[in-house]
């Protein structure tokens, strides 16, 4: 694929081998990718994703499935070039690992040297191949139908100014978890709806990396609004996602000494948990 | 501390950095922490915490404590001398983060190719100085007293031989996760119960590193023997521990794919949720 092609998240996450430096893959992060005034921290990780997926699928066993991505977020990613760099750490069998780091040019004045936004872990397999045994005994979130929860484009014109990415997004969440929006909110920590992307374009392994990032903030539920910066998030996706809609729920359960974990599932139209994540993110100031 | 000096978990735990080369940290993983033919996979996480707190103490900030660590375990460890290199990846303010990796001598024909056990991330912060709220809504595992749980020394002479680390611990198990010992397991994939180091040592934030990864697997309770090895393990150590009983409850939700996740959370003697983690593991064949 190439760049302006394809969907909104395509594009948002093309990557290109720079010539003579295969390990290397040049991105460009779109302003449209933006919550408060960095990008999107999933969006960052589904970038790194797809430069594993290019560097692995040319190796042994072929690889192109993230089944755990671990990001460590350095500083915040600005709009703009972006690089990633890829190293390899076990390849072939039934899985491969591998290292990425997604680097930035320097502030104008400092334009030589790189700043490292995210430093990445992954360990990759092709989904298709795992056993199709399922046993999950989690239960996926019991949401009205989308048509009966609020569309993100109805909350606030002062959070979607905020969060850009929300644009790319059809996300209804439930109703339930939205008292913040009228003053009330349920101090669960839970923030739960349906997503899909605006354009249509079909989940797949990479959007998941993007889908546990991607609701607002479950501190919203506690009464406490600014953003959670993320320190580390882990990713496992546990199968490729049937098309249409995912269902997701973020909660907390350990809002403490000025940091949360944040958890999210993700559950496909077919009702199977694809993904599981967990965050530790920095609490807002109050 | 010297090697030789101080309990058996500092002694395990011992790191030396290596003359003309302080980023790297010479250690001994000793025979008394297998689980299986391997090295147990929370201690090795904890050597390599060790050899990071070493580095970042002397940095700017002094950061001592482990806050998050994901580690990827890449090929199984085996009693004998190993490595720990380092690289730091921003240090200073109120978080350091680095990476490490653990390394082995080849084996006898081989002795000069190095092989690498685990490659790890991890965030560091100086845990007294983190802010003192506490709204943790999670609910410590209800257990019966120390004295009404069973001793893992009283499981299976069996069992205890394939896992020597289990004679380092006090490890006393809620009945309630045991059936499997009488052919009965309870299908939930649950084990909780009582930890504290068999010699006395007491906890802190290296020990919660093993502690997240020292119960039997959760695949027992789903009546699933042998071994789940760990492919991903993320913990977030979330307060120093007080003195005294650690409760631990393992749990997984999503059996599938020939994979599990197995979630554990520990909390100190004083009703504090300390470290929550999560790992991605291989299925036990059956």
């Amino acid at each position: 694929m190439t760049p302006g092609a394809g969907s909104e998240l395509d594009r948002g996450i093309f990557v290109s081998p720079r010539d003579g430096d295969p390990s290397t893959y040049d991105a460009h992060l779109d302003a449209g990718w933006r919550i408060g005034s960095g990008v999107n921290g999933g969006l960052l990780l589904a970038v790194m994703g797809n430069a594993l997926r290019a560097r692995l699928a040319s190796l042994p066993g072929a690889h192109v499935d993230p089944v755990t991505v671990s990001g460590y977020y350095l500083s915040a990613a600005r709009p703009g070039p972006a690089a990633v760099r890829t190293r390899i750490l076990r390849s072939g069998g039934s899985m491969s690992s591998a290292a990425a780091s997604l680097v930035q040019p320097g502030g104008p004045d400092d334009v030589e040297n790189e700043r490292e936004r995210v430093t990445a872990l992954a360990t990759y397999a092709d989904l298709a191949t795992l056993p199709v045994d399922v046993r999950t005994t989690a239960v996926a979130p019991d949401l009205p139908p989308p048509e009966r929860c609020v569309s993100v484009a109805d909350t606030s014109p002062d959070f979607l100014q905020e969060a850009a990415l929300l644009e790319r997004l059809d996300l209804r969440l439930d109703p339930a978890c939205l008292g913040w929006m009228h003053g009330r909110p349920s101090g669960r920590g839970v923030v739960s709806g349906w997503l899909r992307m605006a354009d249509g374009r079909e989940p797949d392994a990479l959007l998941l990396l993007l889908a546990v990032d991607a609701l607002p903030p479950v501190t919203f539920d506690l009464g406490l609004f600014g953003w959670t910066p993320t320190l580390e998030l882990t990713v496992h996706v546990r199968a490729a996602p049937a098309p249409g809609w995912l269902r997701v729920r973020h909660a907390t359960r350990n809002f403490a000494g000025g940091l949360l974990e944040e958890d999210a599932e993700v559950w496909d139209s077919t009702g199977r948990l694809v993904a599981q994540s967990r965050q530790l993110a920095l609490a807002p100031r109050e």
